[in-house]
């Protein structure tokens, strides 16, 4: 396919009040369903990711899988899971985060190796940031360099950018 | 890269007793940190599955999505996500299923339009399959043909196939 330059807001459906109440959900089913629109997506990555060394790209559970093998092998490098805790097993590295109401935690495999490693962390969305925030800090506290994240989805205003101390590719912006 | 015939073997570590004692865990980290061999597992599910019309593949969640859009994107067609309940915006169509204790439930979205359609099932495992007969029975409910299903691990003391009824792609079989 030739290089496009398509809407990714036509591959985005928002649901309004979903999770919860005055929450409009952004769902990325429609890209999943076109492989146009997912060919784009992965090229739209690598042409922004050109330049950057990479060694790995890592996905955070469970929507980030959808992304991180595809692009680590179009990028021609591995991938590794970011997973919430009882899930990996081996010895494991944790960070917790804190949420609007509680905490949660990722883990990632001691095994993964990222000592020194260049590590490209890729969700589907962008929120608050939390996440990715706390991602990057798991990577960083195992020796790792995370030089840049991306993500198909980002809700502008809720600031998530502001909070990840790296550049953050998005592929379709949000500001309401 | 060329076509290889690798050993899979070598990309999936044993983790005796997770997630709970007398188990044996079968673990892709390895497969996934490796870019030649997630390139080999995908050439090995294409190579087995010339000839089979799909339209869609439906990755199950979580593990499958790390092949389905990647095995999507080779194939040149679109994706679908399977999940638990509570992930998926809008209508949704369920299926649930009995578990050694209590029950587990799937579903997909009505927009995901799976009338008429040929769809590949991909997971990373195969156990007891009842996490992938429930997910066929419930596209299948929905109108969609499932022709064959595609995992990376089989553990086939586990009896999974058996309960099945379609062709299960499995790149790495263990009989322990």
């Amino acid at each position: 396919m030739p290089v496009s330059n398509i809407d990714f807001n036509e591959y985005v459906k928002g649901y309004p009040n979903f999770p919860k109440p005055g929450i409009l959900f952004r769902d990325i089913g429609p890209l999943l369903a076109s492989a146009k629109g997912m060919y784009s997506a992965i090229e739209q990555f690598e042409v922004q990711l050109s330049g950057i060394k990479l060694d790995l790209v890592a996905g955070i559970e469970s929507r980030g899988f959808l992304f991180s093998t595809l692009l680590a092998a179009r990028l021609g490098i591995g991938s590794m899971m970011i997973r919430k805790p009882g899930k990996l097993p081996g010895q494991l590295v944790h960070q917790s985060y804190d949420l609007e109401y509680g905490s949660a935690t990722l883990t990632i495999q001691k095994d993964a190796q990222v000592a020194g490693r260049s590590i490209l962390l890729i969700d589907d969305l962008l929120a608050t940031g939390g996440t990715m925030a706390a991602a990057k800090s798991l990577l960083q506290g195992c020796g790792a360099v995370v030089p840049v994240c991306a993500v198909v989805v980002e809700l502008a205003a809720l600031g998530g950018r502001t909070v990840i101390d790296a550049p953050v590719i998005a592929l379709q912006v949000y500001d309401d």
